[in-house]
């Protein structure tokens, strides 16, 4: 019996404390991980350095490349969007025709700086709504990973925060889900594309309290105990 | 040395299972309470129930009253609001005279039946802020307590889940934070009141998640270890 073939997964804009810390946390659960970018050189210098951290673990079997958001897009199965807001919507519209039929996970928050502390949902009513608008019925956008503290992925312990997991197909929130496990965390089935709302707004609230806690905080969901 | 008096606190609305359930655990707190509703009869009756179950404890040192909402807004030093998102306006608008100089409570959910597992926030972003430009500058309005399950207030135990408290007032945050605490939970200063918009959505997300596992769930601050 043949075991399931892991999907090959991209993280576009991936460059970042966020976009490495997922990929390292991936390709250590054995996944094929594609970091892009928006060259084909930045990528692979941030994908030569996660695999030389890879290395120095004994993680060798791993493989991390690095492409241009385009070819990474096209080569994966599910992609994962890591950029600031503002550059949400060009970094989607370059590769909207390469992720038709797939999954994106759209970890965007819509902050505005400098006020990053102040939720300030766009007009549309959150940044998983705005790539779900942008990239059509084709694409299965489910928004994750926007409370995690890119500082606790890039650890080796597991992560003390829950992921809340939202998009309009629960098949694709089931596959996320998966790959939220895999990364050492918790996903929650948190409901349709509109509910990422509730994730970017918690992010400007977890801002508030790093500062005053000093720390990288992030949330646990409490009370799952059955009440009969 | 004289002890600080603790502030009077009225419940707007208060007859409903969070409303109540509020009301006893700040009564067993040694709060003097007023319970709120349209009619005195109604808030009357809710407070007898409230005596009675307080009774049986053993827990009789305490008063809690029942007035008309504006009776109540007038007496209370802090006033807390727990009605439908339908009622906040009008509610408010009969009670706003009495709350100048005032803490106001806003523990209004923005759900729009009957689909109140999608977030779906007001065009002034929460309704927490409905409530701000509704009072005015006269008014600290704090909102919190969006994501507390009634039932788990209902009970005796401590309440799993912390409250993000949200407010343009840093001193009327902690004047909450306070009244958190005599509640059994853990309270965060969670920024301005646009930030209200994070706890209002949440909401749905718990509702989506109440129904998978049949439970009342809530949300915990993780992560709040320094990191130096």
């Amino acid at each position: 019996m043949a075991t399931e073939t892991l999907p090959v997964l991209a993280i576009l804009g991936g460059t970042g404390e966020l976009g490495t810390g997922l990929a390292r946390r991936w390709a250590q659960a054995g996944y094929r991980v594609i970091i892009g970018s928006r060259t084909r050189d930045k990528a692979a210098a941030a994908a030569a350095d996660l695999q030389a951290v890879m290395d120095q673990r004994g993680v060798a079997a791993v493989a991390v490349e690095g492409m241009d958001n385009l070819a990474a897009a096209s080569a994966a199965d599910i992609a994962a969007l890591t950029v600031p807001f503002s550059h949400q919507t060009s970094t989607l519209e370059q590769v909207a025709a390469a992720l038709q039929g797939k999954i994106l996970i759209d970890v965007t928050v819509p902050l505005v700086p400098p006020r990053v502390a102040r939720v300030q949902l766009p007009a549309a009513g959150s940044a998983g709504q705005i790539a779900q608008e942008l990239l059509g019925e084709g694409v299965a956008v489910v928004s994750a990973f926007q409370n995690v503290a890119a500082a606790h992925l890039q650890e080796s312990a597991a992560v003390d925060c829950d992921v809340l997991v939202c998009g309009n197909s629960k098949e694709a929130r089931a596959e996320v889900i998966k790959l939220v496990q895999a990364a050492g965390m918790r996903g929650f089935h948190a409901g349709m594309i509109n509910n990422a709302a509730a994730a970017e707004a918690l992010t400007s609230v977890l801002i508030v309290i790093n500062k005053q806690y000093n720390c990288h905080a992030g949330i646990k969901i409490s009370g799952l105990e059955s009440h009969g």
